[in-house]
């Protein structure tokens, strides 16, 4: 199940120590399947090609160094294509209009634009129709935890928050531009942010590591009127609980009356949890690698604490097998290979599992089949992506449409709505309870339902035209 | 001399107070001319109507008033051509391919990007290569000293950022986003500059009050690895020296002869003096309102200390017209009205004089024509305009060229020289000392420039392919 991908390798080849039929054979025989060669040039004695090389992920490095060690070759460089589209970066800021003489340019800048400055200098909310800040989002990272890669800092997380920008521009309409901290102190992030904040709309926060993450994010949802959220830990709630919402209909059991249990309380875990208690879940229990959260338990963890005075909470301080026993669904984000068949069948009838490790699900796919009802995962080679991408261009696009302060938990449930309400109850089955991130319903659904929600809650500061009476 | 524009009025007319030909007489008498008329919605009692009006920017009040105060005439909204192509902002991210399918997906985003991170997180400077680090500037003011228009504060200084974002793009192919800070703090401003710059090339600063900006610059030039420069400072400098290495090619005066008074001596101003002692100007006069800097005097502020060193600074504790006596450059970014006929009649022969106070020059260009050889200003309306958008594309493009860790003064001198040698020296006279901002030749000539300047001085971290032998 490893990721395929074409690599392109320049070889530099002695003629008189080696021929391409070799070349060719050694990568074969280390796993890789040539596609295309290009001679970039011919001298005399030596002769430099590029040989496209379709080959697994895991595989290109076995293939390269197969090539590094035969006499004659040398491999000047590899690039594949993952590396070919960041050549550069991935995004780019443009001109919304070209400047083409002299007017243009009095009207754009100096000295025309005097005149727009200072009608914002009058009324600063007009910054909202006269500048970017109606629809420009900052992605935020201190590149504490990006992906599965953990503390890598910022400048090796600015391509995930390029392409999280690619995503908000291409599924939603919305600018957004990465803001990679130099800092990991949660005071310093919280000053920075509210720093740079005049020019944002929104504040999308990314790969920030726990704790960190909840005080910076509830800091600045107190202190700055723009709406903040951390897509790890809401954007793959909402996107769980839209699964939730589908997979019960499919078992037709009522979320008041189901038995979950969530697995490895991080981040994304705790928040998790919130959303599935404000959804109605009423029996939960929250284990972590200790067991399971305690209720009336004192936790030094603050989101622990909470979810210990929780009156849903269950089966405080059992392990992972004990809670599984009678359980409806089983909600991971912890690690491969925690999960085990033994746990499945233990379960109630019609189990539901989303198994979320990231990059190995907490038990094998193929494994698990026979045994339960539904199984989603993170992972796009299986049916059932759990995937923020569903969630947050739309959210985000809501908040900035309605001008919201916040992006408060009624919207966050009125976008899992909307994101479960895409798949029609004719389409509807155990293998398709979420739609496809390129389904075009998402976005148009989403808005829209947080936009309701935002006002229904007081947190818009703008009625859009289209839902004036 | 006023800029004109045109302006949309949407009135609503009560049919039974006014009819429409009193509405157009009532703009003609104010200044006004109407250009079209669109009827929005017409009911039984009153219409609603959007009037193009073509009028200079100081009558433009003057119209709106007029109608604002007739009876059955209500002014529901204003809006010109400059605040039109303002709606929403001027500039917009755009992913550089599209994500067409889930292939795409896994290479721009999760899981194909984790190579890319992992790649740079081993070798922070591959962020050079393969994100928008590379051709990525801040464009960065905390409002304070924003056009002339004073300390307008962050969110109104954004469509001056967004302006010049769009500049750099269009004039060299930069990408350059604004960062307007909520914070007045020298030290908060660093600190967020700091925190921020990861994911920038270069840092432009712009609109920033004196005599902060000297610190900040200064700072950020020794704490952080990647060009600063403060355009209101450096950018003027630089094109006053492009002008003025023109000018003395007309009339024939040796830079290193020539005696230059420098009136108004904030950021702009000093910068200039700086520049010009490092072009090899021998004999300056330094005026502010006190009079001339006195050579040896101690001064509090740091920059008329450094000038008070200088042995090239002559005429200390004179006043402007004591100054002028004899002189051959003016050289005013200082206030309308301080300059006149007689101190020009005072001047050595064929006097050039650069008046750049904003928006009304320290003479009025009519009055000071037949007295002097050479006159140029900040203004479009007038030959010889001294406009930075002639410097900053160019030199940020050149610098991120070849990497350079900082802006030095031979890359800036190089870039004056560089833009004055794009009038040839049959183009070259009185009226055509610099050229227009729309050559396309100006920022490919600085941009080579700048690359050798800096490969030139060490400041460069990469060579380009085209500069290498």
């Amino acid at each position: 199940m490893a990721v395929g991908t074409s690599i392109i390798i320049r070889v530099e080849l002695d003629k008189t120590a080696v021929n391409f039929g070799e070349v060719a054979t050694a990568i074969n025989n280390a796993g890789g399947d040539v596609i295309a060669v290009d001679v970039i040039r011919a001298g005399q004695l030596t002769t430099i090609r590029d040989i496209t090389v379709n080959v697994s992920d895991i595989e290109s490095q076995k293939v390269v160094n197969a090539l590094q060690f035969m006499p004659g070759v040398k491999v000047v460089n590899t690039s594949d294509r993952t590396f070919l589209v960041h050549l550069g970066g991935k995004i780019e800021v443009q001109p919304k209009l070209p400047i083409k003489n002299r007017d243009d340019l009095s009207k754009v800048y100096t000295p025309g634009v005097a005149r727009v400055c200072s009608a914002i200098h009058e009324n600063k909310s007009k910054a909202y129709s006269l500048t970017i800040k109606r629809n420009m989002v900052a992605v935020v990272s201190d590149g504490s935890a990006v992906l599965g890669l953990g503390d890598i800092g910022p400048e090796a997380s600015i391509p995930v928050m390029e392409g999280k920008a690619m995503l908000f521009k291409q599924f939603a309409g919305v600018d957004a531009f990465p803001i990679c901290l130099d800092t990991q102190d949660t005071e310093e992030i919280i000053r920075t942010i509210k720093a740079i904040a005049p020019v944002f709309g929104g504040i999308n926060l990314e790969d920030i590591s726990s704790p960190r993450c909840f005080e910076i994010e509830e800091r600045l949802t107190k202190e700055l009127d723009i709406p903040v959220m951390h897509d790890d830990q809401h954007g793959t709630a909402i996107v769980v609980l839209a699964g939730l919402i589908n997979s019960l209909k499919v078992v037709k059991k009522p979320i008041g009356s189901v038995r979950v249990v969530v697995n490895g309380i991080g981040a994304a875990g705790v928040a998790i949890c919130k959303m599935l208690l404000a959804a109605g879940v009423s029996h939960l229990t929250a284990v972590d690698r200790f067991g399971a959260i305690k209720p009336g338990e004192e936790y030094e963890n603050k989101q622990w604490q909470w979810l210990a005075e929780q009156p849903q909470l269950q089966n405080g301080g059992c392990t992972l097998s004990e809670a599984l026993v009678g359980a409806d669904v089983f909600i991971g984000v912890s690690r491969a290979g925690l999960l085990t068949v033994e746990h499945l069948k233990s379960m109630a009838s019609d189990p539901i599992v989303f198994a979320m490790a990231n990059p190995e699900p907490e038990i094998d796919p193929e494994l698990a089949e026979p045994y339960v009802r539904i199984l989603a995962t993170g992972r796009s080679d299986y049916p059932n992506q759990i995937n923020n991408v569903l969630a947050f261009p739309g959210i985000f696009s809501g908040a900035l449409h309605c001008r919201a302060r916040d992006i408060n938990t009624e919207m966050k449930l009125a976008t899992a709505h909307a994101i479960a309400s895409v798949v029609t109850d004719e389409e509807l089955n155990e293998q398709y309870i979420i739609p496809s991130v390129f389904n075009a319903h998402v976005v148009e659904t989403v808005r829209r339902e947080v936009v309701k929600a935002a006002l229904r809650t007081g947190v818009a500061r703008r009625v859009p035209s289209e839902f004036r009476e």
